[in-house]
């Protein structure tokens, strides 16, 4: 029983203190063209200087924009490269399905490195449920 | 003395695992004209996809317009359908009481479903304490 | 060994609900033009409500020229007296070691008042991480 109830506290000594170990955040995007640049800049400054942090970017409504093959930011710059370079450092791309039916748009519009969810803002939420913060670019 | 121990952990477990069970999210409107119609559907979204969670609205600022009498978008759509829809649904909107003093608003402008808190930055900070996630549309 | 784990578990508690005891939160900001002087007021509301708060307001990107020596905002209002005032009850405002890379900036050309941080996005989160609610003024 002693042991059963060390064993409680020690699990849940593990659960409260998590998030210390690895910093998690969400970065919010429903307007590209006023986010999506800035956004991925900050996604890669963010990882230059915490490299370990587990970052998930989540879109939706005319935030998705900026994952669709062939996108480009008013100014020409294309995203996809920008996108992909941090894919490969971990960060994970999300694009809601109810925007996709709302706006008529197919998965297969999107670029490979993009996930899908069924819906961005519960997605946004339980993130946070689970520890990580909110960003906002 | 060991039964103590182990309802202070199951109690504790309770406290820390509390926020898996329903997930709670203030969504957050400081101006209306840009943030309340798409708000208002992402609400409806989140509710369609996640019939459980807890969602608190807190306007202040130019935030509050949407929740007055007679509010309309500048599309002409009302809003007042729109929040008692979703407050049958178990949302709650609420408007800062300073925001009323600032801007000399009496509550009486206001349609029946709107609550009041006496600071709109004040009840965002404190629900996120309170396992709140945070969203702005 | 039950004391130890009644310590544990107190120990716990302590480090579980000591978000109860104080509100904490970030503001962010990254637009100063659009944000910071409704920010700056809101600041003001916060701790006129809840004057305990803990408050950081980490600025990046064009948020940070509020926080410069002479800053103005277009109406021709100066911001380094508000920004005094808080500081004065308890508000930290930090500005971004990249941005004023990216940016060609010196840490000379901010007010007194302003403290830096390597990164404002990572500061945010760790921010979060460590209890803090966030608020996008």
């Amino acid at each position: 029983m002693r042991v059963k109830s060390m064993v409680l506290a020690s699990l849940l000594a593990a659960t409260c203190s998590l998030s210390l170990a690895q910093d998690k955040v969400v970065y919010h995007i429903n307007d590209a063209a006023s986010q999506a640049l800035s956004g991925l800049r900050n996604l890669r400054n963010h990882l230059d200087v915490d490299p370990s942090a587990k970052i998930t970017v989540v879109s939706h409504g005319e935030g998705v924009d900026f994952l669709m093959e062939g996108a480009k930011h008013p100014s020409g710059a294309a995203y996809d490269a920008l996108v992909s370079a941090l894919v490969a450092r971990g960060v994970s791309f999300e694009v809601c399905e109810i925007t996709l039916r709302n706006r008529s748009l197919k998965k297969e519009q999107f670029i490979q490195e993009a996930n899908f969810t069924p819906s961005g803002v519960v997605r946004i939420a339980r993130l946070q449920t689970q520890g990580f913060g909110y960003i906002k670019p």
